[in-house]
């Protein structure tokens, strides 16, 4: 990369096969649970015994937990876009249970710059992200479709 | 629907076509901030005059956020099958922003269903949800590939 670490990234500093690895993120029953009461009420995500008798054996992190925790690492990371983070849309597939405990990282990478054809000042970047536990696990792979401006705008 | 509100569903019970609509969820300026300093920290989502000058033109809640909530909203309405909603994967569009105040609701339609070939007791679930807001405008899209299990397991 030819740019200093908390730099912005406007679509002129992109390219494809760029890559960007994130810190990492150690996740709590605690967490697990508290996320999953607001969001995501499934015995196997609130309570031990009805986890272990389901298909993931033991408490799950809810899959919009891991892909919420996926974002913080992205927008706290050095994949920093000028106008922020905008998603327009993504594809999200869950490989792995995620645990009490695990410690997340994301590695991204770059894979398509489609400059808009019709607003000169703008871009849509496409970024595969996959979400890694402390074994180097896959556990979540991420595409995303994201709104890059140009520095010239 | 041939089946009590609160009946879990098996594979047997779901039909292509089959619609479900969601109870309605509020969202306010608070959990807008909460959720964005948590998992998505960038300004458009924290802080209102910063939210002005970026393309929301106002405080918006980060996708993940809708998501979640629409994760709730399904898990705790009328499509609960027997061992819980369990996503392999999603395909996810936001396409409005989501303001402190909305009231959103979800409207959910069964378009796939593939038993599987190498286990007798489980399908793939294919099913579209569409966010709405108070408005009846479209905010998110959400293609889910979900693992449901056979009565006879």
């Amino acid at each position: 990369m030819n740019h200093k670490n908390n730099d912005l990234l406007y679509l002129e500093d992109l390219h494809v096969g760029q890559r960007f690895t994130s810190s990492v993120y150690e996740l709590s029953e605690e967490q697990i649970k508290a996320f999953a009461a607001e969001f995501d009420p499934q015995p196997f995500h609130l309570d031990d015994a009805a986890a272990q008798n389901s298909v993931f054996r033991g408490l799950a992190a809810s899959g919009w937990h891991t892909a919420a925790i996926t974002m913080r690492l992205l927008v706290t990371g050095k994949m920093r876009f000028a106008a922020g983070t905008i998603g327009l849309g993504v594809e999200l597939e869950w490989l792995l249970p995620v645990r009490l405990g695990d410690r997340l990282h994301v590695e991204s990478e770059i894979t398509d710059i489609l400059p808009s054809r019709t607003k000169a000042d703008r871009g849509v970047v496409t970024v595969r992200s996959v979400t890694f536990n402390q074994d180097e696990d896959e556990v979540q792979r991420l595409i995303s479709k994201v709104l890059v401006f140009r520095r010239s705008r």
